[in-house]
């Protein structure tokens, strides 16, 4: 029998480092307010580096998260869009900012 | 207004990476089951170094989220417990283990 948050579980364990990688859950936030582009991004992070900012872009492309979509105008736009599992992902944040915002101290 | 949730938010920053550095989460889920000592621990999560359960249980204490309890038994007895704050991510930890049972895919 697999628990889905046993300490073990690898499913658990690769979720929870995911998305705790530097940047991720703030690009994440950004993402669920709706397509963005990599200007976008980078305007409301403006601490993160390009090559980060590239970086973890492609790297929530790889985990399906994130979508990158080329529209075919002049010149091409594009644009970083949130798939299903990647919305699915509202529950788990929106947890952590009511714990943040109970429990760590202002700065 | 500060949102909770904003990327730029620096409580739910902290929050996020805090959740995901290598092996708190499984950590924190095992502290959930009750207090543990810190062989149990280490028994629990066989990937983890000496090394690195020391740093995370300190840095875990220095976040206010365990508590390390020594009982002036003979030998003496150490055991960790989570903190209120500690025991409050039960719910971030719940929504991230439903969202992994989910969507991430078995390897």
């Amino acid at each position: 029998m697999r628990n889905p948050e046993s300490a073990l579980c690898p499913k658990f364990h690769r979720a929870v480092e995911l998305i705790g990688r530097r940047w991720t859950g703030a690009l994440l936030h950004v993402l669920m307010a709706g397509p963005s582009r990599y200007s976008d991004l980078r305007d409301a992070v403006p601490e993160i580096s390009d090559r980060m900012l590239t970086e973890r872009l492609k790297e929530l492309e790889g985990e399906g998260i994130v979508l990158r979509i080329v529209s075919p105008d002049t010149p091409v736009k594009v644009a970083y869009h949130l798939t299903d599992k990647g919305r699915a992902l509202h529950e788990p944040l929106r947890a952590i900012g009511a714990w943040a915002d109970e429990w760590v101290p202002s700065s």
